[in-house]
């Protein structure tokens, strides 16, 4: 039997598809320089069985096989291989469970974080982690390690990650950690899979933590003298102990393009604007009206000591669409026709001496570079814009040695996928590496999961 | 040249005891149930540079190699071998750094957690993770994953674990993680280590997160009829988003012993002990006295709805002196002759079912079973006095199969090692297993870290 009819036999022949049946958005992700690419089979599992089967049958033929969910990866993870299978878990879509009692959701790889949203804000719970694309599935969050604004108090999908059902490349099903936030009972399987670009093992089931969800939201915006005042006054308001949700810094010319793209205006006078090189964004929660309002007031207060141009405490409506805008940052940087993007993360006390480098590397190399980021967690997004292929990747080279160099890492959240693995291999310790590739030969030792991800197939 | 005189070479000659210039503490680590055991040599590395060295030497002869910190696990994985090398951490006992910026401390694998709580404090911070035992080294809670009363809040040592410096099997020394919260370049290696009970690598740093230290806390003490409206009342208290710093659940016979032997008066009425099987403790912290008190005020009128026969909110005295013999518990469930002690950690909804099957389990074996636990966590501290060894196993046996039938696992907090490893390998799923196996085999090809934990030599 041919592969093609044995996937159709495993998962019925409506959901396989092959050759011209296969739509345009399988081949790619949402990174900018990967090329699509249209695989030979495109699966629609409906169980995790149905995976493992999938997988069995790819580890026979020796054919490759990627993972996707709603393909909204920044990292070229989720792009086929030619010559491979792509299982979309498109299908395996269902919110399992939310568990009022334990603060657990249990989901599907294929759920969204937008269908998510809805369904634990119906019970007054929230899963707290917030990447800028709400499209992007759970399954796909779990094998970037999604990060996005609120990581500053919650952090990442990874602390949120309590347990997995996952499929090894050789077949078997495993169930990883539980309903609890706890355990000291061998390796922790569910920690290695989290992040792992769907190079491990595919994912089938996650048990996510949920928090209480709190009824008052307040925005301060703050506009500051230049980046580096923003990096020094960061680290007073997370030591505050005031728990800011968000804390994000934005340049004065991502900010202009964001809140010009969503026609926003936020009420700072032009005055301030020309003085402002840099604005921070603080956002706070809390379930009590008045307590909210006077950590507002004293958030305030504090910038101001810290040298901000100003403070302004933003309107609902005016807040919401901000962070809405900041969210699409990446498709405004797309749209203004930004040649790649990078979130490299660093110690947060080495923001100012970065940004420096930055500005240095920019100008040495006739590249613009502007951005905007997660400031609390020393998480640079930055939009690239240089056309020649050879010049950027020497920026980007440049870009990560730097951050490196102070302590950092490649990637924040995104992941290092096909399109940021040539840095990968360059840059990072050689015996890091030799050792991620055994722990990948001890999950696949085939090496049928994702060929060409992290490391070179 | 033989194994002592290269030792002798690499650490100093004074940091390498043989024979009877062992100490009988280096032979056992707390656990109940471990046989002392003197290895062939005791060595105390100054330096990572020194450490990778001997675990070349050890590869070399193909001797194991035991990590020690402060000896205090729970599980014997400290314990060494006859014909190994024990590496002992206790010169290696620097805080190299309490970086205010970027919220964290850099510490050798000596410190004890009661040192970094007084460097902390000196600025304002606080290493919020509180495993009873404040002498542990930070090396060991790394490798056991400790967790302790404070995690329904801030949750456990790998929550808190940013980066590591690790010695791997093969010699080479290898950097983790960072000063920062999140990354997604390549495998989480940092936390495959955390808890991995020192048979993956030998940590010689460890970079740990720091949080804001509240000035102000609470305690409230509730008495409620049994253990089952304790486990009711927890989610809610979780739910209600009042973020509790403890929340710690002690049976009557468990309360009786750690307030005898500590010799402390809480105040409760006889006539409300007399009706009481289960305490809940409840304490919260805040940086304002007023909103303390008013979630003081709250959290009374929740429990009290809840269920609690009354509510005692107790003077900072009596509430420390409370806390303190909580976490001597284990060692007054030792000196009553308790004959082990396990930490099952399962879904906080599950307690009241668990409960009641261990009270059948206990019942049917005529075992007296006796605890209290991290009741936000699920996870459930038992002393078991049951003299015969056989029946002892089974009992153990029985509880954790009870407990992983409820969706949760062995142990919480204490770990595998030695001790618990027949239980282990009896009940998990032995795919897990031999995948753990292949993730040993990764890093350690020969074997000599620590065999005869977790797996079988």
């Amino acid at each position: 039997m041919d592969l093609a009819a044995r996937l159709e036999e495993i998962v019925g022949t409506a959901n396989v598809l092959t050759g011209d049946a296969i739509g345009d958005d399988y081949a790619h992700d949402e990174t900018l320089t990967a090329t699509p690419t249209t695989p030979a089979h495109v699966v629609r599992p409906g169980s995790a069985d149905e995976v493992a089967a999938v997988l069995t049958a790819a580890a026979e033929a020796g054919v490759p096989v990627t993972a996707r969910g709603s393909g909204s990866g920044l990292s070229g993870s989720a792009v086929p291989r030619e010559d491979g299978i792509l299982v979309s878990f498109e299908r395996m879509n269902e919110i399992l469970e939310i568990d009022t009692v334990n603060h657990v959701a249990v989901v599907q790889p294929g759920v969204t974080l937008t269908e998510l949203e809805a369904a634990t804000a119906e019970v007054g719970m929230v899963y707290p982690v917030y990447p800028g694309e709400l499209s992007a599935s759970l399954g796909g969050n779990v094998n970037t390690n999604a990060g996005g604004m609120r990581a500053v108090k919650y952090g990442v999908t990874r602390h949120h990650v309590l347990g997995l059902e996952a499929v090894l490349p050789t077949g078997e099903t495993i169930r990883t950690g539980g309903k609890f936030v706890k355990a000291s009972t061998g390796y922790d399987l569910t920690q290695l899979i989290v992040g792992s670009e769907g190079t491990l093992a595919l994912v089938t089931e996650a048990i996510l933590k949920l928090q209480p969800r709190m009824t008052e939201q307040a925005t301060v915006l703050a506009p500051f003298p230049d980046l580096a005042s923003v990096a020094t006054a960061v680290p007073k308001v997370v030591g505050s102990g005031i728990g800011a949700l968000i804390l994000e810094y934005i340049d004065a010319l991502t900010m202009g393009a964001i809140t010009y793209t969503a026609d926003l205006q936020l009420g700072v006078p032009d005055e301030v604007k020309e003085k402002s090189q840099a604005y921070l964004v603080v956002m706070l929660e809390n379930n009590s009206a008045q307590r909210l309002a006077e950590d507002v007031e004293a958030v305030g207060e504090l910038l101001s000591e810290l040298g901000a141009l100003d403070v302004y405490s933003l309107p609902g409506g005016a807040a919401r669409k901000l962070i809405e805008a900041r969210e699409k940052a990446f498709f405004t940087a797309k749209g203004a026709g930004a040649d790649d993007i990078i979130d490299t993360v660093l110690p947060r006390a080495a923001l100012p001496e970065f940004f420096a480098k930055v500005l240095e590397i920019a100008q040495g190399s006739q590249t613009l570079v502007v951005g905007c980021g997660h400031a609390g967690d020393g998480n640079v997004h930055l939009a690239v814009f240089q056309k020649d292929a050879e010049v950027r990747h020497r920026v980007l080279h440049d870009l990560f040695s730097a951050g490196m160099a102070l302590g950092g890492a490649i990637s924040g959240e995104h992941g290092i996928g096909r399109e940021k693995k040539q840095h990968f291999l360059d840059l990072e310790d050689p015996a890091k590496i030799e050792l991620m590739k055994r722990i990948k030969q001890a999950f696949d030792p085939r090496g049928i999961l994702n060929p060409g991800v992290l490391f070179d197939a």
